[in-house]
C-alpha cells in the first residue's frame, strides 16, 4: 500500500483544484445560468486561487436541441470568450465532452485558436477505446486531456486494470477516478486511488478525483484520495451538482494550506449568487433518497425524480429501489 | 500504527451503536420533545437493532430551572420509566452527566433500582480528576460508565496521554473520543483513535467516538475511527445535534453489515417525526457558519447565534471569528 503524501499541515505544490460548478451544477438547471452568474464565478475562482474552471459540456447539437438548454451545455468558443475574453488569468479553463454525445471532430478548434486549456473526456468503462480516439485527436489539436471514467463503482477490477493499462499507453495527461453514484467509503476510494496512482506513476500521468455526496462523503473521499497523491480535485460551490452534489469547494479551500487559496471571495459569491439560486428552487444536495441510491450503488435518477416530486415516503422509496 | 480491524464487507460483533438523538438533539430545542416522540424513537431504536439509547442529561436542578427545559435535561427515573417501563428490550439505556453540573450523589439510584444501564460522564480534559470521582461512585452503584472527554481538539498531546493513563487505571468501562467542535479530519481522528485504542488495550477498556458535522465529516470520521477498532459509535436521527449536528444514524445503519441493524424503522420515524420537527423550526445541520468554527477549532456558539438570527453574511462572520 502506498504511503500518504505530505500531512495535514504541509502544502503540496502538485494540487490542482478544479471548479466544476457550471458543468456538474448545470445538470440541476439544464445549464440555465445567467451570464452575470458565470462571470462572477469566473472572477471568484481567479481570486480564490482555483486552478481550473470547467465551463460545461461540448454536447452535440445534433443530439441535443439548443432550445432545451442553456449555452453551457454546448460551450461554444464565443460563449466562453464573452465571459473570459482572452483569459489573461493564471487559471486554466476546461470543458467536458461525453463519449458518444459530442461532435468532437467538428466542434473543437485547434488549441491555438481556443481559450480552452483542458478537455475532460467522460466515458463509461466499456467506452475506453472510443475515449482514446477522442483523447488522441484532442491531444493532436494541442489540448491537455483527461479521461474521466464514470460510475467506476460498477466496473470490475479486471476492467479497471485493463482501462488503466490502456490509458497509460496513451497521450492522456490526467486519469480521473469518478464515483458517479456516491457509493464509496473513504476506505474504498483510498484503495482505488492507490491503484490509479500506481498505474499513473508508470505512465507519467496525473490522477484526479470527482466525488458525489450521496452518503455525505464527497469531501471525505476527496481528501482521502488526495492523501495518497491524487492531485486533481474537483469541487463545486456549495457542492452544487447532480443529485446529492459534489465535494464542497468551501470545505476544500478551507482544508488546503497553500496560501494561494482564499476562502473570502467564494463566501461572497455564495452569499450573493448561490443562496438566491437555491432559493429560486434549483435542487441539489445530500438527502436520504440519495443516501439510498449511494448505498445500493445505483444511478441517482430515481432519487432525483423523488426529489422533484417533493416526496418524503422514504420507506416506500427504499423498498422500491431494492425491488428494481 | 494499528492495523484496521475487519473490512468493509465483514461485521464486527464488538460494535455498539448509541443513539444520542434526545441528548445531543435536545441541545437544539431545550429538550422539549413530546412523550410520543421519545416513545416512538425508543421503539424505533429497539426495532433498528440500536444497542444503547441516550435519554438526556442528569442535570442539577439547583443549577438549571426545571421550568426552562424539557424533562430530558434531568432524566428522572420516573420520566424514563414512563417511556420504557422496565425496558424489557435488549437495548440498553444511558444518560449523560456533566462534571460540575450534576448532583450525582443525590440524583442517581443504585443500579438495581434504575432502568439506566450506562452513565456517560462528560468532562473537559482538566476535569479528569472530578470525572474519576464520579465514575468510581457510579461504578460502585453498579452502572456501566464511560468518560467522554469533550473538545479533545483543544487538548495537548501531553494532556491526552495523562488523561488516558489515569482512565485506564480506573473502573471506567468506555473511553470516548469527542470531537465537540467538528474540527477533525479523518486522518486526525484515525490517529487519535489509535492512541486511545493503544491505552484502552492496556487497561482492558472499550473506546467510543462522538463526532460533530461542522466540516461535513461526522460520518466519515466515525467510520474511520471504527476501522481501527473503536467499537462504541454515536449517531442521531438525521444527525440531529448541537450546531452542525452529529453522525447520521441512517448513514450508520446503512453502513453496518450486521443483519441485526435495520434501516426501515428509522426511515419511518424520520418521515413521521423528524421531518415535522425540522419543519417546526428546530435547527441543526451542516452549514457554512459551522464549517468556519470547525476549521478554526472554536466552540460553535457564535455559529449557533448566527443561525438563529438567520444571517447569511458569511464574509463578515468569518472575519469576525478570525478577529476574536
Amino acid at each position: 500500500m502506498a504511503e500518504r503524501k505530505g500531512n495535514l499541515m504541509t502544502m503540496r505544490e502538485d494540487i490542482r483544484v478544479v471548479d466544476a460548478t457550471i458543468r456538474d451544477g448545470g445538470l440541476c438547471n439544464d445549464f440555465h445560468f445567467t451570464d452575470e452568474f458565470v462571470r462572477e464565478l469566473y472572477k471568484t475562482n481567479v481570486q480564490s486561487g482555483v486552478d481550473y474552471m470547467e465551463f460545461g459540456y461540448k454536447a452535440s447539437k445534433r443530439l441535443f436541441d439548443v432550445n432545451d438548454y442553456g449555452k453551457w451545455k454546448f460551450c461554444d468558443e464565443e460563449s466562453i470568450r464573452s465571459i473570459v475574453g482572452e483569459n489573461v488569468s493564471d487559471m486554466k479553463l476546461c470543458v467536458m465532452a461525453d463519449v458518444g454525445r459530442t461532435d468532437f471532430r467538428q466542434d473543437f478548434l485547434p488549441k491555438k485558436d481556443s481559450v480552452i486549456d483542458l478537455v475532460r473526456v467522460a466515458c463509461y468503462i466499456h467506452q475506453i477505446p472510443a475515449a482514446l480516439e477522442m483523447i488522441e485527436y484532442l491531444h493532436e489539436l494541442g489540448y491537455e486531456t483527461s479521461c474521466n471514467i464514470m460510475a467506476i463503482s460498477q466496473a470490475s477490477t479486471e476492467q479497471i486494470d485493463a482501462a488503466l493499462e490502456m490509458l497509460i499507453q496513451s497521450n492522456v495527461d490526467i486519469i480521473y477516478l469518478v464515483d458517479s453514484f456516491g457509493t464509496m467509503y473513504p476506505e474504498n476510494a483510498g484503495k482505488l486511488a492507490q491503484k490509479y496512482l500506481a498505474y499513473a506513476e508508470k505512465g507519467n500521468k496525473k490522477v484526479g478525483v470527482h466525488c458525489h455526496n450521496n452518503q455525505a462523503l464527497a469531501f471525505a473521499n476527496t481528501i482521502e484520495c488526495m492523501s495518497y497523491g491524487v492531485s486533481y480535485v474537483d469541487a463545486t460551490a456549495m457542492g452544487m451538482g447532480r443529485g446529492a452534489g459534489n465535494c464542497q469547494m468551501e470545505n476544500m479551500l478551507g482544508f488546503l494550506k497553500n496560501p494561494k487559496y482564499n476562502l473570502y471571495s467564494l463566501l461572497r459569491f455564495i452569499e450573493h449568487y448561490m443562496l438566491p439560486l437555491k432559493a429560486s428552487g434549483v435542487q441539489w444536495g445530500y438527502d436520504l433518497q440519495y443516501l439510498f441510491t449511494g448505498l445500493l450503488n445505483q444511478h441517482p435518477r430515481a432519487a432525483i425524480a423523488f426529489t422533484k416530486e417533493h416526496r418524503t415516503d422514504y420507506v416506500n422509496f427504499y423498498k422500491q429501489l431494492l425491488e428494481d
